[in-house]
């Protein structure tokens, strides 16, 4: 046998490169954590349960160690969580029911931080998809797609984030902050595969939404929303790979997501 | 310039293996789901409170739209979850403080559901791992070490999964599952520099256990353990990298976590 080493390990490698070599390839990168904490400063709808920690125990025990534990609740939809089909598209899918790798794929970061910043009700548009597909290639299938639309920085002054401060119903009229425009969700989901949705507002109907549509557009099609993701400036446009894992809560609308991306090293 | 095309490509492919090329390995296999669903089946340490669910709201609008939404509480510890260091250990990482790297890496599984079907008050010893070792090669640095007991098959019954279905102070003198021997902690802390443990029981200290030794051993050297793991059958005993990112909760000491691992196509 006359093979190549250096080509055939290479290959190896690669085809095993979620096994032993993958260790090296996470090795070569960071990861960067795409998620807010949960806290009393967590930013809730304004009609919804805020997140709440309570201590069972913290301190030394009778026995002489150290121990401490917590209860938690929170509406589903609160701080960076997902949105699952069932949200807004009856029988659709509910969080535990999302394939977990459907959530895992090319980040794929869309900068609209620009129109963010000059204008809180920006919808983000199929314009916007195509510029970046301009330079940067199609969408692929399975595309994590990111919207950077520079709220993040805003977190966690609510004003400033979300349009008010104000809580109950009748807060709902005031908020203000970027989301996708319907006819865009549309295209997503009508030209493109993609796997899911992200942005770094309160939800991915802009502010100033009364009807919901670009929920309504992507959980019909399957496509799940996260909402209110941090730290997307430190996120190429492409080559970042995004990992999504939601609570797993059975029969849940959304709930908390822990989101992370993996960036190769250069 | 007289590049060998293929080689390079192969290794071009491999350093960016986690940019588009990862989509081509992520494809070439299977993702396993190791986290149970939270349900008012869901099992918690019997002095715990468990997992709730109430609807918000769920049906079809005034708008005329159909909208579902819950809010949810719990214990931290409970169901599939992490244990943070500091859960055991004081001035440890809380939750949101473990570097996600730590809890993302190669998956090491270890097979004792025979002993755990023999002996409930089972505990893995550091003998199982120099067993796994002489078979398998050295644990790699930053291995999620995953021990298969062959508990999960039981959930959710309380009582043939962790030897007892009553609740409160009284029921945990009658808990009865395995575990991981202190010795057995204290050998993959000097020994070894493994990333995270997991098992798919309550607890990584047996059920009988008074002073919860495995817990101090483990987070006083940060390292962080997944109980209530399921699924781990569906895992070769090298080859899959397994990816567990917890609910961030602000100074929790621990919370749900959502586990799950590629296993890449042979």
């Amino acid at each position: 046998m006359s093979r190549t080493p250096i080509t055939l390990g290479a290959i190896f490698a690669c085809a095993l490169g979620l096994g032993n070599a993958k260790a090296e390839i996470f090795a070569n990168g960071r990861w960067i954590d795409l998620s807010h904490a949960f806290s009393a400063e967590t930013i809730y709808w304004p009609t919804a349960e805020p997140f709440k920690r309570e201590t069972v125990f913290a301190g030394t025990t009778q026995a002489g160690y150290y121990y401490s534990a917590y209860n938690f609740s929170a509406a589903e939809h609160g701080g960076t969580h997902i949105d699952a089909p069932v949200h807004f598209a009856e029988g659709q899918r509910s969080v535990d029911e999302i394939p977990v790798g459907q959530l895992i794929g090319p980040a794929a970061v869309i900068d609209v931080a620009q129109a963010g910043a000059a204008d809180r009700d920006y919808q983000v548009t199929a314009d916007d998809f195509k510029a970046w597909e301009a330079e940067h290639g199609r969408l692929p299938d399975g595309a994590i797609v990111l919207l950077n639309t520079g709220s993040a920085k805003c977190w966690p002054n609510r004003e400033a984030y979300m349009g008010t401060a104000q809580r109950g119903e009748e807060a709902v009229a005031k908020l203000h902050f970027p989301g996708l425009y319907p006819e865009a969700a549309r295209w997503l989901v009508h030209a493109r595969a993609i796997g899911a949705i992200g942005l770094d507002t309160p939800s991915i109907d802009y502010g100033q939404s009364k009807r919901f549509e670009s929920h309504r557009i992507l959980f019909k099609a399957g496509v799940p929303a996260f909402e209110n993701v941090t730290n997307l400036n430190a996120l190429p446009a492409t080559g970042a790979t995004a990992i999504a894992l939601p609570m797993k809560i059975e029969g849940g609308s959304g709930g908390p997501l822990r989101i992370v991306a993996f960036v190769p090293a250069s």
